[in-house]
């Protein structure tokens, strides 16, 4: 499994993904599952996947394939693209066409290929888009009510966005939120794993204002996830439940 | 959907179930999922339900026939059933039997109807068990390093039970520890729903030590979970992410 979120702030966005990849629970790797295109100051995109290695791959591969040489132009390239929509259209059409492929090669396998995508970013004069793209191609958008998205194993992490994510939650606050909601999944699920990719885009700066890759055993990281746990059970010491608890 | 969870611990069994019934989003009903068997002083059993409504209904009116009349006896009356464990498999055999004649029914609509139970109790002289049983009709037991079992949509109310329950914790602590695991559940799934059945079987007591049900706007919920949220954003607050964090 995987576990990637991305929340669209006022300030910016901020965006983490782990790197655990398995086929069946003997056959279990890392690889990279956030994905950059950037033409600094001008445009970033950043791409976070989840699901069939080999379809997402393809689509990464062709997307890429088609920013470069003379015949890329606004309708196939998403460095081109001449909005954020166009380029979640372009991404959604890559990943529907790739996957009805596969699902074409796996026919006589009945397997099913599958994947999702977060797509994030910027180009300079537009405003700041977040976006969830499913396998057929169609997606959804982050807003002011909604500004986190998420993809693979969702649930375990929801509930700390649910109570502390805002559209005016700071970067710093946020990076937190997504790293404890991380924290939680890896604590609840094995098929989600470490390292992970955190990266943070400032609103205009059209580029990656920061980018981390935090390994096994990071002391900021455990030291966060320790404090963590220490604070939530002061907190659950603390908080009483009336007659119940006499 | 449904949560129900229950915790095994050393000083007694603890219950939690919501109420929620939906089939489809428009036509959502309230019906109990926590059941209750009792000789009081001589055997206690509970079981609560997920699932498809007319196989649990079928499958508790079954077993509640089962255990009157003359030929009620041990191998069919739960009541009258030697071990906890030949509770457990006759719950899971009369789910199992009715869950295969409902598919039958519904062969032609290829619709699946399927169920899970947690079943819970002690008898006078036995140790207490806690089992959680499959639609098939198998059945896995709660211990010491699992001191919880879940049913329905769990993943939400995990990590707080993870990071709290252990088989010493208290019998208040482990009330507040489920309540709160169902309200973060409560936040994230709409078909996840009060009022709320809580109840509470202390060690050796074979009876229901204390049953409550939980309606929307109860004062005690509604103040823990507003403690709760405010701790939890304390501690968000609190906690710093290291080199980020500056």
């Amino acid at each position: 499994m995987t576990y990637c979120v991305g929340l669209k702030l006022n300030a910016g966005l901020v965006l983490l993904s782990d790197t655990r990849t398995n086929a069946g629970l003997d056959n279990i790797a890392s690889y990279r599952k956030m994905f950059f295109f950037q033409q600094p100051g001008e445009r970033v995109i950043a791409i976070m996947t989840a699901g069939s290695l080999s379809l997402t791959q393809t689509t990464l591969a062709r997307l890429e394939e088609a920013t470069e040489g003379e015949e890329a132009d606004e309708t196939s390239s998403i460095l081109k693209a001449p909005s954020m929509l166009r380029v979640a259209s372009i991404i959604g059409d890559t990943l529907a066409r790739t996957r009805r492929e596969i699902v074409e090669q796996h026919r006589e396998l009945s397997q099913q290929a599958t994947a999702s995508m977060i797509v994030a970013g910027q180009r300079k004069g537009g405003d700041m888009r977040m976006f969830l793209i499913y396998p057929e191609g169609n997606f959804i958008e982050a807003t002011e009510d909604t500004p986190f998205l998420q993809i693979g194993e969702h649930k375990y992490g929801k509930p700390i966005l649910d109570r502390v994510v805002r559209p005016e939650t700071s970067l710093a606050d946020a990076q937190k939120a997504v790293l404890l909601s991380m924290d939680s999944t890896l604590r609840s699920n094995l098929s989600v794993g470490m390292p992970l990719d955190l990266a943070v885009i400032e609103k205009d700066a059209c580029a990656i204002t920061m980018r981390r890759r935090i390994e096994e055993g990071d002391p900021d990281f455990m030291q966060m996830s320790a404090a963590w746990s220490a604070a939530l059970r002061d907190s659950f010491a603390k908080v009483s439940l009336g007659r119940q608890d006499e």
